[in-house]
């Protein structure tokens, strides 16, 4: 890992401290025979290393080290700062995360801390000191994960004292005075003008929404906590276990923090890949939900993959695998039959170096009984197993598959954006983490590799820039996409906030008039029931909960249809650029997004329906998140290194 | 505006503050040339005006009232109470909200004060007071608005210690002795009983709902609070202004406090004309939400004009006229062209003397930053704009209208009786103000002018008033009733509670069984899922989500049908009243108010559908909420003073 | 009552407090003409029995009781608890209970007290040692009541200090080592290790869910503060008024806290019969619902009546006979008319020895105006009046029933089992209330007789034990249940967790698998639109909401058919017992059930749709819960006692 060729890996979760220490060596000799190489531990066990404030005890953990290294295992060393022990919080109550209500979040779970508090910074080094110290050098720690899946459980956001105090140098460094500030938030509107800095407050609990700007400084603030926090930590495991990558496991597309900044500060990104949740809590309809109930959305694990291999510059592993049922969604429904291959070539063809699960042996007690693991708490295998045997096996028969390489078509993801459609939705069913789903879905249906970069990512090379959401336009993002020669379709609301969160001069739209001639006179949210329709040529596109009236002078590409200014432009372009004056649904999509591929010049295919496709190297890899078996329309001369042209469901083809 | 004849005019808000010095002048440049003659001016303006405690800055308020006034603008300057400074709350943090779930509510937006603070009653009146001494005899200044929106974010009703001690005060005043309120409460239903008036807490935060009483009691006092807030700062404007009329701006039927008793206290009611985000948040089933969802509710401007032209003794204003989409409901659609227009017409049909737009330009910052103006962000025209222009000029045109007048029908709207039903609701969908605005559309879908009326106004010359809910039948009401000759229709649960929340002597029914002999032994609240129904001769109507059970000797004018007590009577009556034993849905209300209105020797129509009639002096006006158009059925020899018989959808006629 | 033949008998609540007492003798003597032979008085009278610290009114309840019990009334007094007076909460405000949101929750309504303050036990103590040393030995006092609706607005469960310290007290004593409770609660698991009991606070306002341990510990604790609580006032009463039996009215379904555990402590069970709002807040869907609006689901009081006859041991009375329409639910309907006697002579032939009515006289005042009685405010009769006097009439007809007699088939309903599956529902949809009434209903409307008994009841002679959701098998059941003879028909997650809720060595079935070989290696919970399908034989069984795998070794009686693991076992058995892999639907249920039925040799009848039956002594009693009128199938030479062979809605027959 430290050098040559990164994976494809196989790796798994283990809590020495959850089990008789009888079990371990058995336990990594499995592991091993599995064809597993990675194993990550101890990010939960502060309280078992440091039983008492200042009295550490390593003797288990060194152990389990030993014992695992020993086997042949790749340990991953994690910090262990997601879950301080009791004492320090009777010490320390003070470091405890407030909630919006007003009250103090208690312990007895886990992520009970403040980003803010000083006290718990001072802390978290010194336990990731005392780990890096211990295990830095240690020859079988090959990598360090810092924490466990930051936001979770909403815990960026804190009401706390200390965030009080850090919200307010805070805002001081960013706008300097407290007229700038005033500027800034638009304090003469409702007569809330500050005089000083130390009058502001955090913008919980108010008679009514707060300046969006308060908001979104505060959405800001606290995404730059938990980059600083990260950075802490990373700076100590860097000097004290130099050579070791370090990472963080993140979440689906949680847009609580920049993880592109935070990305910055880590050498690979991982991410934990629960489908089955996602789909019940996530943006199908209830039909495509009953579709793909134990396949899940078919395009949400892509989603992240391609996302987070962009935030880790080129690397990224799944740390956590969904084994079979879990714990924490509405309901919890088993994943068919094969799902955690396919799974895991999945996460491989989209570039991922390794995947580990989660976890190795499911736990008889606590919180997380009902997820499962590899291993039944029995320790026989559960069916995870017998597909990961399966996997590993399929991984020695396939040939080198190489880089997974630049796409051609780049989706942009902006998080500060993002805080700025939560600080003023405007629509109270606008979800912003849907549809740009529903915009890269739209693309994988129809055969598209996709890349998920951020705003400041470099565009050289690609054909096509899609920006479902882009509100907030960096400086200088225009003309880097200018200087690209890329294509761009921008969806509705791109480019009408300032950084400060005001409407542009000359209107929304904003920035992008550099690039395409459009001025947005007026948005309407609309309710989920009310459908609009435009044509497209010959085409109808409907829209849905958006819609916006916009002046240009380029090119109309559709125009609206019905009772309300009919004709009106729907889509505007010109031969750089392309903006959707409304929310397409998904077939609308599909409509508009083919045309903008024709246009810019990549290859597409007919809609795939359940089937997906992705090329790593040269292999080109297709998946069936359907209840039908497909035949596949492999090329000519294709040569099979996986499976073959009849795909049943969940099944997992290859070819070269 | 200060003698002579009243309006009709046209007026817009407008906030200097929020703009450089250097567009004031071309602002109200513009303004006079599209026609508008007032100007709402500071009702936000405290922290600008006063920047610190005591410490006033005058000089740009003087300026921007000079440059408006000398274009020949009107000024409309408010007390800018519902918005204390921040210097204010940090010295005098008692003054803030506590709602009911405990918490302080805080600043940051706006309304961040409780009525019961005496502090904040003192500083209000000084704030009011430096601004009457300053503008009271501006020549340029020709009225007054106190404070902005009470009860906006439910701020009427807060749970700080001074609004419990002052409830304590309002108690002893209310029952004299503590015997009293232990009658008048029943507190010897469950224990409850009181020794010692300090002892009363509010009644929020309870294990199990408190007395009815104590309740409703608390939402008295809570109105009572509102009341005499804002006549302490009407005296202080009477004294140092005087001559100025004195409004304050109401909101769509908010039922919080009194406006009745309020309305005692100014001399023109003003309100708040938002169709669009109250067609979204209101009564009107999904299909009908749909139809009029660019339109809003045919029914829901007009209740209101017609409810604070009452409140106002006759005078009423629009003070925020929508001018497009806005911000702040669930989702925000825009008006369809030509509404704005239709609005505008509609207010003056209904006695309005002047509509004024919210506002003059949409702010690019802060928290209404998607509410739209009458210019767009960068000062060009919205469609509101030309459309006011198109009203300034057709007014032009028009005829003395004549005054109102009073109308044949009244609808009777009493604030405590709505109290009465939050107290005891006794079923979780029965809603009153979608009710009232049921009865009252049910009338106006048949052409039927309407005056909203509380139960104090004098009845003389109705021939029909029509009570939905007049739950507590106030001392007097029926020989004022039975005196005036009116006939009348009233709502089941009229009569039903006594002035202490109780069952009336002899059961429900109650004061009203000296106009009609009725005795409710039952009451049944239903799921919205059950219809009841009844046949009426041969017509049949259908009941929903409440039943009654009344014995009567008058007259039975329907009966019920089906499985449960089949026979029972559903409307009964007399030659002078008639108490409908359900809640008929829309299309039951039009077939026992159209045959009420016969009964009453009151002219209507056939169902108008879409289209809605008023008569203004000699003026008969006609207005298309619907998406087609409309062929009007103008009397023979009708002159048309604007548009003609064919109406388009948003289509405004007039004919004398 | 105190000795010979127990019931029929006929009762009523009344509040002597709430009327003036010139009313008493009057009432007394219109309920001794009516037939009622027991009145319930001062369940909430502290405040006037003791109108300050230790002064005693005692005057106006020594009459009351005289003038009852002169008339001819057996009275139940109850100690006052379940609303102590302001005095006392102002005197020790620590008495109050805490929400789960960490707010007091006040004084204004009832059960205001939180059942760990060690000052309120005294003082509850201390009022029911007076009222004891008053009325212990008083002629007319036959029989007393404790408190009133344990549980009623969720008031079990307290976050107060005094819980906190109890609770800890409480955790000592269970598992006496903090390592042990690390063990049970499996702290090692994120990293919430305990070093000493003083560390350990209430599981609310958490970050994320406590162990479940954790939970299921505080839900345990909670239960047994209720019966420590009393049976602290069922020692005074024993001691000071000996020969009286003493109740305590429990409520639908409640699970709270464990009734079997509190059955102990009293004589008599008896439990509040309200059918419609049950019907409104309950398990039916929107058609049945419907269907059965005005006369409840029919197998709720059932199901009540057959629990709480075991909680009673044996002994259950009706306290609180729903008469018509009341005030809490949702909405409120009226029961259709017949359907007072209908429940009244069901709770008969479930075996209650006496059913009394909520409230002799509906108060005009205060919280429950809307709760109807046998009289109307003005004292007039209400229908239930009738419908009680045709009761009693009917009652002096009526062949001596004999006891109620064991049934075949028992179900098992055991409260730990509750709280495991309340600590991790893992779908939140799964409704364990719910289920058992469908299983229960299942049963009943193929004509079979049930008894509810708890884990740890006797099983000798049932010939069929049903156990819907024995979550944790209690040591000794599975023992006992061979021994039995009887064959036994397990829900899904039956066995799943040990008394430490752990999942058991072995996997899920667990303790069970002394009977039956099952081995659950997979859960899944199911979304409400997800629907599983079985072949059993040649019928299909509809399963929703759960779904497991099992492996057995037994026989497999249906499989699974569809996409997700075709042909796995659905139902799965031996001849001594069955086990669900599933929760089948109520049609499913049907078919199961009946099957079992057939296998255990108890006869059953084809669906009885609307219609139940009910055997008690020789008398067999029918039940029309429909809208159409019924044929009767009875017996060739059956007499009817009561009706005849045709049945209407509402209607009750019997014959022997
Ligand atoms: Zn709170
Ligand atoms: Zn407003
Ligand atoms: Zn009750």
């Amino acid at each position: 890992m430290t050098g040559g060729q990164r994976g494809p890996d196989l790796g798994v979760c283990y809590y020495p401290e959850q089990w008789p220490e009888e079990k371990w060596a058995e336990d990594a000799a499995r592991m091993v025979v599995l064809g597993l190489t990675w194993v990550r531990v101890a990010e939960f066990a502060w309280a078992l290393i440091e039983p008492e404030p200042g009295r550490f005890d390593w003797g288990w953990l060194d152990r389990a080290v030993e014992t695992l290294g020993n086997a042949g295992l790749k340990v991953i060393m994690s910090t262990p700062t997601a879950a301080p022990p009791k004492w320090l919080v009777d010490l320390y109550p003070e470091i405890l995360p407030v909630g919006a209500d007003g009250h103090v979040r208690k312990f007895g779970a886990r992520r009970h801390y403040c980003f803010s508090s000083p006290v718990y910074r001072r802390e978290a080094a010194r336990i990731a000191t005392a780990l890096a110290e211990r295990y830095g050098r240690n020859p079988h720690v090959h990598a360090w994960q810092i924490d466990n899946e930051y936001g979770d459980h909403d815990t960026v956001h804190s009401y706390s004292p200390a965030a009080e105090a850090a919200f307010r140098d805070w805002l001081r460094a960013r706008h300097g005075t407290v007229e700038a500030l005033n500027e800034a938030w638009g304090t003469a509107f409702w007569s809330m003008l500050y005089t000083d800095f130390a009058q502001v407050q955090l913008p919980n609990q108010l008679v009514e929404e707060p300046s969006p700007t308060h908001l979104v400084d505060y959405l800001r603030f606290s995404s730059d906590q938990v980059v600083s926090f990260n950075r802490m930590q990373a700076e100590i495991l860097r000097r004290l276990s130099p050579g070791r990558p370090i990472t963080h496991n993140f979440m689906n597309q949680n847009t609580d923090f920049d993880h592109h900044r935070l990305g910055q500060d880590i050498d690979v990104a991982s991410w934990d890949v629960y489908p089955l949740g996602n789909l019940i809590h996530g943006r199908l309809p209830e039909a495509l939900k009953q579709r793909h109930l134990r396949t899940g959305d078919p395009d949400q694990p892509g989603f992240n993959h391609d996302l987070y291999r962009g935030v880790g510059r080129g690397r990224v592993w799944v740390m956590e695998q969904q084994p079979g049922p879990v714990n924490w969604a509405a309901q919890n429904v088993a994943p068919m039959d094969g799902m955690v291959r396919l799974w895991s070539w999945l996460a491989f063809a989209h570039g991922c170096e390794m995947v580990s699960y989660f976890r190795w042996r499911q736990a008889p007690f606590a919180q997380e009984q009902f997820h499962t693991g590899l291993l039944l708490p029995d320790s026989t295998p559960d069916q995870a197993f017998h597909e990961v045997a399966q996997v590993a096996e399929e991984m020695r028969a396939m040939p080198e598959m190489g880089p997974r390489g630049r796409a051609e078509v780049a989706l942009v993801l902006d998080y500060a954006s993002r805080w700025a459609l939560a600080a003023l939705p405007q629509g109270r069913n606008f979800n912003p983490s849907h549809h740009a789903l529903d915009f890269y879905a739209a693309l994988r249906r129809h055969g598209v590799d996709l890349d998920i970069i951020g705003p400041e990512t470099d565009l050289t090379g690609y054909r096509l820039v899609v920006a479902p959401d882009l509100v907030i336009v960096p400086e200088g993002f225009v003309q880097r996409l200018a200087a690209s020669g890329a294509k761009a379709v921008f969806g509705p609301r791109s480019g009408s906030k300032t950084a400060d969160m005001h409407i542009p001069d000359g209107l929304p739209g904003g920035p992008l008039r550099d690039l395409i001639d459009v001025r947005v006179t007026r948005v309407e949210s609309l309710p989920d029931w009310q459908v609009e329709t435009a044509a497209m040529g010959n085409r109808r596109v409907t829209l849905r909960r958006w819609r916006e009236t916009v002046e240009t002078g380029d090119g109309v590409l559709a125009r609206f249809e019905g009772g309300y200014r009919e004709g009106a432009p729907a889509v505007v372009g010109n031969d750089r650029a392309r903006y959707l004056a409304g929310l397409p649904d998904a077939e609308g999509l599909g409509l508009v997004l083919t045309d903008a591929l024709d246009w810019a010049g990549v290859a597409h295919l007919p809609d795939l329906g359940d089937l997906r496709l992705a090329r790593r190297g040269g292999v080109t890899f297709a998946f069936n998140f359907g209840p039908e078996a497909v035949q596949l329309a492999a090329p000519e001369g294709a040569r099979f290194v996986l499976g073959g042209p009849v795909l049943d469901p969940a099944g997992v083809a290859a070819w070269v």
